[in-house]
């Protein structure tokens, strides 16, 4: 399934979704209340809650998912345009959001980086996620805005110190997340420290944590190595990032593994596993008022976000 | 007011109370009710829910504490002692936890640190926050556990680019922070970077953020840098950190103006100020299992943890 939290529109309330098809998303709260005529559970009111529901829910949703799908006769109010909705991001406000940086070797060259023998993790702040559709804030703090794409691993089960082995029994599925930087803002300028990276405010301003459109479920990615990957500026489509998962260095089981040791991993928590390589920040090519991003990956989707000024 | 988040046992519903005097806690949620025979607001199920109403809210928690603390005969069934509570985070799950590093020049002194001109933030992630005598795990995955003792400052109001003179419109008032690290986990050791300190993995196990007991509001502490801050092991008097808020680098004013530079704060995050120096690391004696952690500031009161072997 391809999970997702939306909205009718922005004054309602969140429910929980299933994109079928092109443009077709399931409302699986309402598919639920016409199945069974009784109301859905509050796991259905958003893919967070579904998956701190842990395997019932999930076996309920994807229960109301087959029934929806297969039915003969289509119930219209069951179904509605992607055009038509507000998405939100399908992890929720207390995720722990865990991302690696330098993980693959043409990110690491392009830096001139030797790559670390263990993932050198930052995290970022969840109430910065940033849903598909949703602009990005082109903040006047910065005049070097970044964006890297990267595959979003969710947690689909509660865990600590999970052995590589047992690490995919812990992945509820993919998303896409668009890891954005602010490259003027990476150190403290006469600080004799200045080689530490200064990593929250690199990485922490308004809306910096474009995530989305959907989660994709494990069983329908069952290479996660194989998926192409890249980030595209719609007004400038020659300016990409591209590249293949292949290229992770630390490879998932690794990251689940580094990840919950001492730390306990929560259904909804998201790690972030790197981008291949820089944009902007290799061409010089920063963000732009006006420019609108698409982040594709084969099998996921496209996470699609305008910039625009803050006033 | 002393605000805090409580339960009545492990298993009840979080509700809002107000520490006294002494051990004595006023339920505010059974207050309003007794006193307007009506269901209090969801405002009342938490200091962070608070928090969230804005000035209503606080104004009318105000209310209700002076009637009941006011009224000639005491409805015992408002009144709990501390010992007979559980307490919570005064915070919510998603909380924005902001740290700053090394603002005592007695700190940096001791670890060799310049000063930097602007304050150096660091993130902790708020689901790791852990109330007044809850267990601290003292994880199997580091053998050098260490606390900082910090004035917390908890925002009260949503902003963004807030100067410094206003800073204080927006804090809500004060609690006491218990900055966890795990100073064997703080570089990858054989990285060239390894200078880069590894931010998340040195400050981010389970419970590494306790706080509390409880807010105090900005009306009971005029002068936040007249504080005495001491931190003691119960079962080793002689070891303890102490010093006063008077030696606070960068002040409230200027954490605030900075952390609001392009990321918007909001009620109920938390900004810590910072610690006078460190115990275990100058020390070398670390936290061990069985060790309880005092952490006191004058005005607020006392955060108390002890340290619990993870099994």
């Amino acid at each position: 399934m391809r999970l997702l939290t939306f909205s009718t529109d922005n004054n309602s309330a969140q429910r929980l979704g299933a994109h079928l098809k092109g443009t077709t998303i399931l409302d699986l709260t309402r598919a639920f209340e016409t199945q069974f005529q009784a109301r859905a559970p509050d796991w259905f009111g958003s893919v967070s809650n579904l998956l701190k529901g842990g395997e019932p829910a999930m076996d309920l949703a994807q229960s109301v998912h087959d029934r929806a799908t297969s039915a003969k006769s289509k119930d219209d109010s069951q179904y509605y345009d992607t055009a038509d909705i507000v998405f939100h991001a399908p992890a929720g406000d207390s995720a722990k959001i865990l991302c690696v940086t330098m993980n693959y070797s043409s990110h690491a060259a392009a830096s001139g980086t030797k790559p670390s023998d263990e993932p050198y993790f930052f995290i970022k702040m969840p109430t910065l996620m940033t849903p598909h559709m949703a602009p990005i804030c082109h903040s006047k703090t910065s005049q070097k805005h970044d964006s890297e794409i990267e595959l979003a691993v969710i947690i689909g089960k509660r865990g600590k110190y999970i052995s590589r082995d047992d690490a995919f029994d812990y992945v509820a599925g993919y998303s896409i997340i668009n890891d954005f930087s602010f490259r003027d803002r990476r150190s403290l300028s006469d600080d004799p420290n200045s080689a530490r990276l200064h990593w929250f405010t690199l990485k922490n301003l308004d809306n910096a944590v474009p995530i989305g459109p959907w989660l994709v479920t494990r069983d329908e990615i069952p290479d996660p190595y194989d998926l192409e990957i890249s980030l595209t500026l719609d007004n400038e489509p020659d300016l990409k990032q591209s590249g293949s998962t292949e290229g992770m260095m630390h490879r998932i089981e690794d990251l689940v593994y580094h990840a919950s040791n001492g730390l306990t991993l929560e259904p909804g928590d998201v790690i972030a596993t790197g981008t291949p390589h820089d944009v902007a920040f290799g061409k010089q090519r920063f963000l732009q008022d006006g420019d609108v991003l698409r982040a594709e990956i084969s099998k996921i989707g496209a996470l699609v976000n305008p910039l625009k000024a803050e006033t």
